[in-house]
Order: C-alpha cells, then structure tokens, then sequence
C-alpha cells in the first residue's frame, strides 16, 4: 500500500514535468511514437513465441538443469536462434551440481491405510531404497515449525501445512513459499526424519508442486511436497485425532560434477558505449512438467520481441542481448554466472520474463535520474494494452535480479498470476495451459518496450555508486 | 431428437387425461404434496450425504473391487448403515478376478527422448519387467483401427486417439467410450504388443483415465490410457513425420481368486405385497482417485435420501432396499450377483446414483401401465429443484441396469454430466471436487423420488412378460 499512494502522489508531477523537460523532442513525435505503435500492433499477430514454446516443450520436453535433457535443449536453443537470424549466437558453460528425482511414494500406514501423492523438493535428501516409516507430526505455517520443541519433532516426519491464495501480483508465493524455502532445514536441524509440506500452490489437484529447498549447513533429510488435495487428505486424517504413521520411499540423488550454460544470441545496436539491454528467461525447467509457463513462455516472449526489432529494418542504438539462462530453478545458477562473467560490460538495462504467459498488466521501472521520459514513453505505448506503470523500484526477474541489485537499470514487466501457482512447478506445467492471444499480449509489450528502450535517446547506464 | 419430439407430443394428453384419470385423490392432495414437499425441502439442508462420502473417501480412500480396501470398505459401510439406524444390514459377498495395478511407465525413446504420463486400463495385460519398445502405430478412432491391415500393426504399440467433447447428459462417453472398450481387443487381435489410447476424458491435465477393457478371447495386451495432456504431445511428436519409438511397462497381475460383496440395508415397509424399491450405488472405485465421484457420491445421495425417510415417522408403503454394490467398475460384478440373488423378488422400482454429485437436471421413467400418474407426482414434486421431466424408457443406471433389462420399472434420476468426464477414472475423483450444494439438490430430488415411489397407490411391479 506505502508504495501505491507513493505513486499517485507523483502522478501529477510526472504529467506536467517530464514531457517537457526531459524527453528529447526527437522521441516525442507522431512519427516515432507511430513506429512503436506499428511494431506493437503487428507483434498482436505474432507466431515466433507460440512456435518457440511449442517447439521446445515438444522436441525437449522438461530440461532439468544439468542434465542431458538441459543440454539438448541448449542445442535446440543454438539452432533456433541461428534461424531467427540472431548474431553472436553461443553457448557460456558453467559447472554446478546436478539434482536428479528417484522413487516418489508416500503412504498413510495408519489410521487410514493409503497412498498419498508427492514429489521430492529439489536438494531433497533420500530415504533408503526400501523407506522410512515414522509418526507425523503437523504444524500450521512456518512459524508454528520454528517455535516447536525439537525433542517432539525428533525422529518424526514433519508435516507443514499453509494458506497461499492466488493473488494477481503473486505476492503470496513470497510469504507462504518460505515453507518450502526454509522449513527443510529447521526440521533438519530439529532432528526430523524428513518432511513434508503442503504444496506451495494455489490448485486444487494431485499435481504436487516441486521447487528448491535450502538446508544450508544442516543435512539433506528426505523433503516433499504433497499435492494440494493430498494435504487437505492428511489434515482430514490429522482431524481425526489418532497417530498418523506414515512410510516415505524417496531417492532423489545429488552429484557434484554437473555442467549446464547460458545461451547467448544479439541484436547488434549502432551504439557500443550505449550499453547492452538484456533480455530473457531461462531454458531449464522442472522435471515434471515440460516446463511451458516455466519458463518457455519467457525465452519465447522476450526472443519474439527481439525479432520484431531485428526485422524491423532499422538498426537499435543499442544491442540487444538475449540470454536463455540455465538452471535457474535450482538456484539462480545462470543469472549469477552471467554476472559474474559480464558485470564490468555497460549495461543499459535488463529485464526478464519468468512469470508465465498471462497478460502483462502493470509495469515497473527503475532508471537513472535525467531517463525520466523512457518512463513515460513507455506508459503511452503501453496503455493501449491494457497495461499500466507501476513502481519505480524494479527489481529484475529470477536471472537478471543480481546485475539489477548491482545497480543495472531494470524494467519488469507484470504478467497475471491469478493461475500462475496453479501449474507453477507441476506435471501440469504444459503447453495447452499457454493462452496464445495472452501470449501475443505479451510480446506486443515486449516489443513497444524494447523498441523504446534499446533506442532511448537518454543514458541508462547507471553509476554503480549512485544507486 | 426422437424422444423429445415424442415426448412434446405427448404433454397436452397427458396434462389433460392424466391427473383426472390414473391418480387416485389419497396422494393428489394438498396434504400428501405437503408431505413431500416438506421432505424435499428439509432435505435440501443434508448433511448425511456430504458426511458419507467424506468419511469413505477419507477412512477408506480408493476401494478397489476385490482387494483389501474395498474389503474395509464393506466394514466400514456396515457399521455407518448401523449407525445410521436402517435394519437388515449384512453383506452379501461374490467370488470373482482381481486385477491390480503394477508399475506404469512409459517415455519415448526417439526422436525427441521423454516421458509420458499413463494408467494402465482395467484387465491390461503385463509387459516383462523391463518393458518393451516398439514403433508407434496411430489410428485417429476406432473406425480407423478397425479397417488397419494387421500386418502394419504387428509387434506395434498401437495408439489410438478420439475427439470426446463434454456433454451435459454423457453421451459422448458411449460413442467415444468404445475407444477404451473395444480398441485393446482388436490390436491384440491383429498381433499389437501394446496398445496406448487417449483418455477416455474431456480434461486437460496429466491425470490419466484409467477403466475395464475387454479382451473377449484375445489374449491380453498391455493396454493403458495416456493423459489427454500426453496424447496431445504424442499428436504433435508424431505430427512432425518422424518413426516415434516408445519403451513401455505395464506390470499389473490378474488373480482369478477373489472375494467381493454387496451391502445391504433397508427401511421396511408395511406392505411386502408392493414389492422392495432397490435404490444405491456402488462401493468401489477405481484405485487412481478415492472415489468421490464414482461413487462415494452415490452411495452418499442414495442413503442420505432413504435416511429422511426412515426419519419421516411415516413407515413407506414398501421396503426401500439400500445396496453399496460392490465390483461395478471392473464389469458389473456386484449388479449382476444381486440380480442372480434377488431376481425372483418383487421388485416395484431400482433407481441407482452413478453420475457424480452435480445436479440433477431430468428425470427418466419407465413404469407400467396404471402408474402414469407417479411420473405426473414426480414431475410436480421435482420442478421446484430445476428438474425436467424426461423420456419414458429409463434403463437403471449400472447396477440395477440388469434388473430394469428384466423387467422392473425405474427412475434415472440424470445428474449433470458436463464435467464429470474431466475427473472420472482419474486421481483427481477426489473428495473436494464435490461441490455441496448440488450435492444437497441430489439428496433432496432423491428424497421425494422416494416419498413418491415407495408410497405410491399404484402397482409398480410390472409383470415380466409384458415389458
């Protein structure tokens, strides 16, 4: 709320000051706000993203990060781009551990003999092949866990439950999705046999809902998340007021040598000291869906826009890199390998799309004093979308977030994420769930937004000290 | 279209003749409407029904026909039909075959490597442990698979695709149904290693649909439904002109020993004369889901509605015979045991719930000559909830189907079937796809049916060589 009546209260400022004062009256004209309007408009009819989702979800299917299917995706990433008659088309290796899924199986052993329907967290430590069978012992959030006594969490399997409901920010995935974050490692540390939460989802269905959880220095003990309808089976059996013994089979495994890499392809701009404009999403995915909303819908998003620059006929003042990072879903793996390769090349701004392929309907910024303008630029393409600005505080999605915390400029842009949680990390994570006239919504923004910010007029490389 | 023009036909001699010539004063009274419809309505308020299911799908979960779980099942539904104050409650029990699930896997191999998601259906033959991987073989319906030349489908995987759409009254289920039914037969005849369908289904998930196929004299096949969701993804791998390899294991047992059952409970009447009205639905379910649809729904709906009558005060006319049958999915087992126990029996009416638990939307009749005025009672007492009158030519769902094809009169009360195709056979026949509220519009709509037809004046026992 702080940061919405902040906002309103500028409004009125940026209306009657900026356009007057700080943007260049070149960028201001019918014309050039007519050749935005054009290449928006026509990237409504696009077809690139929709056939890059559908191919890569398709020909790869899930590309877990660092395995073989990850890097069959990077050469499915290579030839595409080459196709798309990107330059600069390569591969940035890099090593990290590799996470692979074993058995999965949970059973209610008593009161209620059943199966209950779960799948391994990521960094998930494993049971012995034949299992563990252990009394459950629940708690109501993630502060419930912490202030519980360890020596009535010892041996037992630790059962977290929670309330995320969808919102359209996806701001609950914050506060909730700290059950899966940070849960793990304080029943690790409690001396529990394992866990298992409630998935950190907003469905209702048996499609359990992966992600990474941290145990830091504690050990890996076995981690899963029910899916939704089968945490709401064991809070009934819970209900009944009699011990639930429940047997975990889970034997993911966790190798050390594993190599996945960042693939690169450019726009080349007219103007080097202008800085790079970094765009994107990441290639790896999940292994239970094949990982369409998470996240081919972003390299297919942000690469379509790019192509509608490219084709445009006129080349932009500044380049405009693509990278399909890998293995961000584990850790943030690629995001933080770029940066650590590429922190000391001038970037003008970075900008990443990892929230599905729902409508964009609000916008963030975060630019250099004297850019003030771009901001308003970008509000009057964007309008006629349906989108709106947002704060001034962006922070950069998943892989671009550590360049943007080191002070690199950064515009998101906000899809829908009413149903996002719904799929988000489940089997059910597939192309039928891309809406392709939302999908089109998407790169038709992403083009109006780099075609004003790879040509600004205005620096947006920021002084690190500054910011 | 038939039977409706037929039945419009109709209306006009029947508003005229009807109510003046074949319903005695006694029930076409104020007070006798009073009466039901005081029941009807309190029943709208029902809590047995919800609290039925939910404890079966809970302290039970899934009840596969002749395994243990349905055996507790039977315990269980013993001591809640005690509990709940009808008489006469015993098991009737049957020997037949079991047929459980093994493990169900199946990836393609080439040319885009992954896995896809599957059930195997009911009375699948097994794969050796390790599988087999043959080249797919795809046929667009049944049809298409009937005219195959074997030679081009031996030591195949057949796979054998559909185009169900969602219907209100489920009608695409027989035509579309014939999918799952016939298909695997004649790939086993024409010498298939296996055969893969699409789901039986009018969802897009991963949830497979699972449901008995018979193999008549053929030998077994490994036979399984991918989820409509994999099915789409098998249609775009092999839309791209490639041979598509696919490595499958299906490893289910078939015993042909083992132990069924029927429960049974009853209100009794006064007059034996006037024959049992045979009401229920059935005990097991598949062993993907828990059931809550198909069927705990109908058990729930049908002894919610014969609870308000046991509680009426008034004892009914005729003894209202409740049975939980057990064994419907694999073929009718438990219908066709009562039917082979109890044929002899006056029967004056069989009703069953086997649709889920969304409204009733029409009601069926099929009644004998003399008895036209229970369906003009019913129609009256069933409009208030939404319900139409429907043709005259009911065939008892499931089963009590087999008693009706002898002869005996029947209601089919029609439920809303236009999402009951995306959860059915599936994990997601769960307990919080019930939606309450239709749930209560069922007891209530059951609660009068019986009212009337338990009570009527009229003979309902048909004379078998009349029908």
């Amino acid at each position: 709320m702080k940061h919405i009546t902040l906002f309103v209260a500028m409004l009125p400022t940026l209306a009657l000051i900026v356009p007057a004062n700080a943007a260049p009256a070149s960028v201001r004209t019918p014309t050039a706000d007519l050749h935005i309007g054009k290449l928006r408009d026509a990237a409504l009819n696009d077809t690139v993203a929709y056939d890059i989702v559908e191919g890569l979800t398709t020909e790869i299917g899930q590309r877990l990060a660092a395995t073989d299917a990850e890097a069959r995706a990077r050469v499915w990433a290579v030839i595409k781009l080459k196709s798309l008659g990107f330059s600069n088309v390569h591969i940035e290796p890099f090593a990290m551990p590799v996470w692979v899924r074993g058995a999965e199986t949970a059973e209610i052993v008593s009161p209620f003999p059943q199966k209950l329907v779960l799948a391994a967290l990521g960094n998930s430590g494993a049971t012995p092949a034949e299992g563990i069978t252990a009394q459950i012992v629940a708690f109501d959030g993630l502060a419930a866990l912490q202030a519980a006594n360890p020596a009535k969490v010892r041996g037992k399997i630790v059962y977290v439950t929670h309330h995320m409901a969808a919102t359209q920010d996806g701001s609950g995935y914050g506060f909730f999705g700290d059950v899966r974050r940070k849960s793990p490692a304080i029943a690790a540390q409690m001396g529990a046999a394992a866990i298992v939460i409630r998935s950190i989802g907003t469905d209702t269905s048996r499609a359990p809902h992966t992600g990474a959880t941290n145990f830091g220095t504690n050990p890996a003990i076995p981690a899963a998340a029910l899916s939704v309808v089968d945490a709401e089976q064991l809070d009934r059996i819970l209900k009944r007021g009699k011990p639930v013994i429940m047997k975990l089979i889970l034997t993911p495994q966790l190798s050390p040598n594993g190599q996945s890499g960042n693939v690169v392809a450019e726009v080349p701009g007219r103007d080097p000291a202008a800085g790079v404009v970094l765009i994107g999403g990441h290639l790896d995915s999940w292994d239970l869906g094949t990982g369409a909303i998470d996240d081919g819908a972003g390299v297919a998003i942000s690469t379509a826009a790019a192509k509608y620059i490219l084709d445009s006929g006129v080349k932009p003042r500044r380049t405009i890199r693509i990278v399909w990072f890998g293995a961000e879903e584990p850790g943030l793996f690629g995001g933080l390998a770029y940066r650590d390769k590429h922190k000391d090349e001038p970037h003008a701004l970075a900008s990443e799309s990892d929230f599905g392929a729902d409508r964009i309907w609000k916008f963030d910024t975060k630019l250099p004093i004297g850019a003030e303008a771009v901001r308003n630029r970008l509000t009057e393409a964007l309008a006629p979308l349906g989108i709106e600005p947002g704060n001034t505080d962006a922070r950069g999605d998943s892989d671009v977030g550590p360049l943007v915390a080191l002070g690199v400029s950064g515009v998101d842009m906000n899809q829908d994420g009413t149903r996002y949680f719904d799929l988000h990390h489940t089997p059910e994570d597939t192309l039928d769930k891309i809406d392709p006239v939302q999908l089109r919504q998407n790169v038709s923004a992403w083009t109006a937004m780099l075609a004003i910010t790879a040509n600004a007029p205005e620096n947006l490389i920021k002084t690190p000290g500054l910011n």
